[in-house]
């Protein structure tokens, strides 16, 4: 694959291929709409795992910003859709999240790890992606808005991995990080034919 | 009923009894407890029902801001726990919220109705709760923080009751909201032994 990141993201295997670029590029208007179903969704994960680890109090305090943020994003990718006439209509998501997913395994401890891995492994892909975006869009101010985006997701993948050695110790993180990154790498190798943030 | 609200919220049927009131004066460490779980609860309602109405605009855009509010006061309620080194221990809750939400019809138009309205009515209780508490809690700056998360949770009972009348006629939302809100008051009529928000 093509690398066309401006800056390595470290925990990501391979770089997005050009052709994902492409696509994203010839629709725009799509991606737009797909990024805000992301936005909804990445604020009900954080929901979620502080719904599931009520008492557990880094996590509670670094999930409730995330959520925060993730819905001033949600909102904000909202109005963009508003302004470009495009209703917030459904979109059948890409196979990635489920592919994600189903690495996730039931039974604690390994459910809390891979579950911060997990998100931390689609922040990470949503922040390239978005500095795809960002550096390729051609429309100066539809790329300034990602690249404002991109300053506080840089954050959120961190955030994850800083919880994930919170909790267990960093050899478990690293070698269970490099496997779940293998199979993020993979399951993007094949590009979707419907044009989604993750596809 | 002794009324001791300091003026009357219209959507209640009811207003909180005096017994109330002094079990939530002698345990403000759990009622403290519990309000964070209620915050958390509230920003969860408000993005599932963003999750199961994903194109609705306007429900879409209010919920946004309301799940934004309730995770701002989530955060400042654990901000009150930690500063008096109370950990965010799982809470049982009271009968109220299972006791309302059984009667959200499961089909729709009437299950988005229902679901707003039981919202509203949730909402409501609490701002008149919280307001309780501002208006007897013994120690100033507690009593200074309820009066001031009040002051943005009254907007919240409304909001709902105004995506109400924007999906369904008035003479339906009212008719409605008469119905849930004796079931509303009902449900309180007997103080819970433990003392919440919703006891």
């Amino acid at each position: 694959m093509e690398t066309l990141t401006p800056k390595t993201i470290k925990f990501l295997q391979q770089p997005t291929s050009q052709a994902w670029v492409e696509q994203a590029l010839a629709h725009l208007d799509t991606i737009l709409l797909d990024h805000s179903h992301c936005e909804r969704k990445a604020a009900g994960v954080a929901l979620n795992l502080m719904f599931r680890y009520p008492s557990s109090a880094k996590l509670v305090r670094a999930l409730t910003a995330i959520a925060q943020e993730e819905l001033e994003h949600f909102e904000l990718v909202n109005q963009w859709l508003d302004r470009r006439g495009i209703d917030l209509a459904p979109l059948t998501p890409p196979p990635y999240g489920a592919g994600l997913n189903k690495h996730i395994r039931p039974q604690e401890p390994h459910r809390m790890l891979d579950s911060l891995l997990v998100s931390a492994l689609i922040e990470a892909r949503s922040h390239e992606r978005l500095g795809l975006l960002a550096a390729h869009c051609p429309e100066p101010d539809l790329a300034a808005f990602y690249r404002g985006l991109m300053a506080s997701e840089a954050r959120h993948y961190g955030a994850y991995w800083t919880l994930a050695t919170t909790y267990y110790d960093r050899e478990t993180v690293d070698r269970r990080l490099h496997e779940l990154a293998i199979i993020e790498s993979s399951i993007l190798e094949t590009l979707h034919p419907e044009p989604r943030i993750h596809s």
